[in-house]
């Protein structure tokens, strides 16, 4: 396959590497196809660098792989995208201020503001609830996320997590749960994908 | 730990029975505490049944895990719960609406809008870079996620995620970047918790 990556940063160059050794063609689109650590990087893999805008022309898959920051010149510079296979990689995420885009609250963080002297945590919503039965999967324990801003509250829940078998995973304070409450369909989505309600998330580690 | 769970179906009646295995005191609170159900599961597991008010009031712990819906109803029932650890297990989802609160959009979506004519596929946005060279953790792959609107846009981008050497999981639609976007995020908080930037998820099968 041909493509087309828009940035050469740790993701834009980690595919590349990637899909250059599946044998794909790769083309780099680069505000500077000529700076020195792209021409290294693409000598070292095999791909050539250009300016976006020649990328992306004869492209069937163009890969947003620059900095969320960086959109609006690549779409400028991109010229027509129509029928191109366009893969998303960014993450619209302004520094300190969480996701730009649809991410302003929370159904926890709501609980919490109607009951602003209780210690709201939120867990054990993000998977079916075959897995308080049978946590293990293998070796592996499922992982439970919850979070919270009581540290004393949470350590609590922690314990409970981790008596119903789970893996622990401590995400962070009750705005957290802005990341917490869509895994919930993201698991029934997993499901249909797999073809089993017997799945669940695992936080992997070497 | 004495615990007061308010909800007792799946996934309520699967934390009193995990954690009543572990030993802890459970007593559902309950609109009806002599439903026939919810007195045989506790004969079951050495759990106790009681209203919400008697259940919360001298609890130290307790466990939301009655459907989203019932919310209302249950704050009112539960009276004070100041100083109280709320385990908040609820999704607030509408019926064939999404998430109730802060999920209206994605950047993919805001992308798709201004390029209407392309077929913007979000993935590869949720992980730390080093997973691309080394998506193996033991003997699984890590999985990454995808979504789009385009059949076969979306084919294309598979075979893409598993050239990488990823598990590839279809999410579903575009509007499934809401449920994408924010694994970044989660991703860090991991990282974070778990000490580690070698990290990545992995919807665990049986």
């Amino acid at each position: 396959m041909d493509i087309s990556i828009i940035g050469s940063g740790h993701i834009g160059a980690g595919l590349a590497r990637a899909w250059r050794a599946k044998g794909h063609a790769v083309t780099f689109g680069a505000r500077d196809p000529r700076d020195a650590e792209l021409v290294a990087l693409c000598t070292s893999i095999g791909a050539t660098a250009t300016t976006v805008a020649a990328a992306v022309a004869p492209a069937r898959v163009v890969v947003f792989a620059m900095p969320y920051g960086a959109l609006d010149d690549v779409l400028t510079a991109s010229g027509d995208l129509a029928g191109k296979v366009v893969i998303d990689c960014t993450n619209a995420v302004e520094r300190g201020a969480g996701l730009k885009y649809g991410h302003t609250t929370s159904s926890a963080e709501e609980l919490q503001r109607r009951i602003p002297t209780a210690h709201v945590v939120k867990s054990f919503n993000a998977q079916g609830a075959e897995n308080l039965a049978k946590p293990i999967y293998g070796d592996l324990a499922a992982s439970n996320f919850y979070c919270g801003d009581d540290a004393a509250a949470k350590q609590i829940v922690r314990q409970l997590v981790e008596d119903v078998g789970f893996d622990a995973i401590d995400a962070g304070p009750l705005a957290s749960a802005r990341l917490i409450e869509p895994l919930m369909m993201l698991w029934m989505a997993s499901s249909r994908a797999v073809g089993s309600r017997d799945i669940a998330f695992r936080v992997l580690r070497r």
